[in-house]
């Protein structure tokens, strides 16, 4: 990702130690934060290898930077005039890209994401008064609560997706704004622009495609990253459960250990492997992931797999207790659903994972068949390489107002972001929930920031901001399989208030998380899924 | 696939030339087309290669054939007399299968396929008088006609995938019924049995894992492949039309394309290149993804790719006509359409196919973004390598009962069989139609043999089979795009009778479909994608 090449540009077009820095710069006293791009220092395993992958790439980039193309616009009067003054030999690498805002065009707000925090701030904002453009290597938002439902073939996948661009029909029809499919690669807060690297290259001119976006200001919303707490294996042979192509995977899996256990000359031991489904991490997800496919195994397992159905087990693995942030009440109650559907719970430490066992801290071995890893989510690479003040357990810090400080006009929110220490609040957790009220509390500061002609970078300082933050929990919920749930609307773990379970909470789960579902297609179609399900059972076709 | 080792069993197990061959053999005269393993001998263009390869396999067979697991029936006494008397080296590869039926049980059907004949044939089959095993490497049945339509979202793609075990049950309950994902890699018809390999190795003891299954009776259903007439890159660059997956593949490219070529920096001709869709042949499945791709292009391309919208150019590409079976008033009305849609028709014939162009024969280079190819179809390497007697183009050949002649309990349709020169009938085209109309001839045939104590091997004899298979042409359709089709009732070519084409043909031709797709589940889901995507348009989140 031609970092080296990244922080060489940075330094010299801003003009050096000597250059023509802005006054706020100083003003701030962060010039060695100011270039956000992913820094070489930073702590990883394999230092070594990272520097020389880079002093390559960037050698492959100044090869093809030669014959890159340029929008016509896109002119750098200062940083030409100081090339010159710079070696001959140096070929800077120019991106294609959309250049800074002109004085009379609208503000240009840069989203990077698409899950609920940027998805809920995306929705909101007011496409009369700013340009969009949202950048991220999927172009749809995943209706997280139902993804465990998908595996099964109780919903299908494309009713948990809803394409961004109908989020925010900007993106497709505004003539500047834009959805990039492209992953961001690096942040020069300085420059106020984002680095980024689409996808595929699908026959692209040049391999991996690179190019630049100027803003007026940055809503950093990229997410996190499911944690293996450097176990090995995990990466490998677990499939995590946060895309729904990863729900497509473990469909694909379940429906192929099915067939494949029915192989004539397959040992009793062998087929008892194949259908050993674990799921490590007693979190909401795994706990619903897990009665889902009780679920399955109950009702349509027997049915449509008679042969194999009585070596078909569930397996729920947790180091402490399941669904640690629920009511003791409800948590016992899940505990009793579980084992009555035949989950079978374990308490354990997972070791290492191999392709067809895992090794649990206590020295067990567990075969398994498919492994479900969903042990909750933490910085991803791309936080943890961009050089801006932390949080807590590493995630970009926020005030409360969700600015980034000591950079300016940038703003981040959801998985990715947390508060600072020195803010005296807590870090939120990683939920929807939190992310969503993000996204609608920014938006709102956003639009009336940019109607207060506060859009542009650099301009928002005497306006003043308003109430900050506050995050209120509504509750949790969570389903554990044949028509039951929880439903917890403590305000916090400590607290009082109505908790419940059964049959009333899963019709409370169904109803809550229908009127959730972003589109009217989409809420159509999670309906129309329940009822066939009901009427037909789930579909077992393997496709693909 | 061990090609040299089948054949060595073969020889040895049957007793070789002076050994306990059966009486019947001697009757027919067919010693050398008794194993109908793949040929070695098979032309093909890599002869050397292929030879090489399976003597490498073969060592690697006798490797991971000494721990072999076998099912504790399987015995072949024969067999194992005969081994003692060869050479001590020679390790004999045993594998794990089904036995032959005792006598007393219930005959076995096996079933090769799960295309539109298997799947007619498995509907309708008896489960009372049959044992059923059907070996397909796919688990569900394709509605073909529709499938062009889910490329772009018009319709889901499980909607027009019905699961095999739906379509006959005993698969799934049965206690001596299977599907099995798996495909046949030869078969044996002295010894009555087929040798089939998994489709993926998801972890089984030996990859790849094999397996016999031994047969009374035997159905090959296993369908054709894509005509590519040898030319270069197709396989590497061009899409098919003939899975639900491949449809995926499409669908993903063709949002790919239309994102990527929003990114900063593509060039005007880029763009264009990137979104020109090449169809290459004017069939009903050419004529219908062009109409799909013509209406997602008019209805929804403009609505949410608005920066592209005008780059955007469907162009399909025949050597004669387009359509060429159907009525001459038919044609033109589909050419107007067609171009009036926008979809720029070329007449042309393809010498190569590179990565990002096609090259015309005439020296025509035309670059392209995707490339869907759907010239017709052809007997797949399967039926090439099957000893079998052939029809006129390389099918396996049938006599007026679909049997295949000169092996005994073997019965051939769909697109993979046709009719033998001898029986002065002609080869009937690759339609849908002709293979259900098929497995309906064959199915009720099935049943009153099955009845008549006929299911077992060789035990045929002296039961009369009745009426023979005659195919009558019901008629073609296709839809054009915009709410239009061609609906041609005549007979066959030259015959007189009913085409009509325009809106009303349209509704005949989604009525006609939506009676004839399998499930009542799947027909309901047909009919609330069409009404979704009246009202909301197509889905465009790119999944995976």
């Amino acid at each position: 990702m031609a970092l080296a090449r990244f922080a060489r540009n940075s330094w010299t077009r801003s003009g050096g130690p000597f250059g023509n820095s802005r006054i706020e710069d100083v003003f701030y006293g962060v010039s060695s934060r100011q270039c956000c791009l992913p820094s070489l220092e930073n702590p990883g395993e394999n230092n070594n290898l990272s520097y020389f992958s880079s002093i390559k790439k960037v050698n492959h980039m100044t090869f093809w930077s030669r014959g890159i193309r340029v929008t016509p616009h896109y002119e750098f009067p200062s940083a030409e005039m100081i090339a010159e003054e710079y070696d001959a030999e140096y070929v800077e690498p120019r991106y294609p890209g959309l250049e800074a805002t002109k004085p009379g065009e609208k503000p240009r707000v840069v989203v990077l994401g698409t899950g609920w925090a940027a998805c809920r701030f995306l929705k909101g904002l007011d496409n009369k008064i700013f340009d969009i453009v949202c950048i991220s290597p999927r172009n749809h938002m995943v209706f997280t609560p139902l993804l465990a439902s998908t595996c099964v073939g109780t919903l299908e996948f494309r009713s948990v997706a809803e394409p961004v661009s109908q989020i925010q029909t900007a993106l497709a029809k505004d003539p500047n704004s834009y959805f990039y499919l492209a992953s961001c690669i690096g942040i020069d807060t300085n420059k106020h622009e984002v680095y980024c690297e689409t996808v595929s290259n699908g026959g692209l001119p040049r391999d991996p495609y690179q190019f630049k976006v100027a803003y007026d200001k940055l809503v950093i919303a990229a997410g996190a990253e499911p944690l293996t707490f450097g176990i090995k294996g995990v990466y490998e042979h677990a499939y995590f459960l946060r895309e729904v192509s990863h729900a497509q995977e473990i469909r694909k899996k379940i429906l192929l250990n099915l067939m494949l256990s029915e192989n004539p000359g397959i040992s009793e031991e062998e087929k008892k492997r194949l259908l050993h489904c674990v799921v490590i991490g007693g979190g909401p997800t795994g706990v619903e992931f897990s009665g889902e496919l009780s679920d399955f195994i109950m009702k349509d397992v027997r049915d449509r797999y008679a042969h194999v159905k009585d070596y078909v087990q569930v397996t729920l693995i947790e180091a402490n207790e399941i669904l640690s942030s629920f009511d003791v009440g409800l948590r016992q109650y899940a505990t009793n659903h579980l084992n009555k559907s035949g989950v079978c719970l374990m308490r354990g430490v997972v070791k290492e994972v191999h392709p067809k066992k895992i090794v649990l801290n206590d020295g067990t071995d567990v075969p398994y068949g498919l492994l479900v890893w969903s042990t909750g989510v933490g910085p991803s690479k791309f936080v943890k390489s961009l050089n801006l003040p932390k949080s807590p357990g590493g995630r970009i810090g926020v005030d409360q107002w969700l600015r980034v400080p000591s950079v300016e006009d940038v703003f981040a929110l959801g998985d990715c972001a947390g508060f600072l220490e020195q803010t005296g609040k807590p870090v939120l957790p990683a939920l929807a929930q939190v992310a969503e009220r993000e996204g609608k509390f920014l938006v709102k500061l956003f639009n009336r920031i940019g109607k207060e002609n506060g859009g542009k970078a650099f301009s928002v300082k005497d306006i003043p901001l308003g109430e900050p933050f506050v995050y209120t929990h509504l509750g949790s919920m969570a389903s554990v399989g044949r028509y039951k749930a929880l439903v917890d609307l403590r305000q916090s773990k400590d607290a009082k208030g109505i908790s419940m379970a059964g049959f009333l909470s899963w019709l409370i789960w169904r109803s809550a998380y229908l009127t959730r579902v972003v589109s009217w297609r989409n809420r159509f179609y999670v309906a129309v899924n329940w009822a066939t399900t009901l009427v037909f059972g789930r579909d077992n076709s393997r496709i693909g």
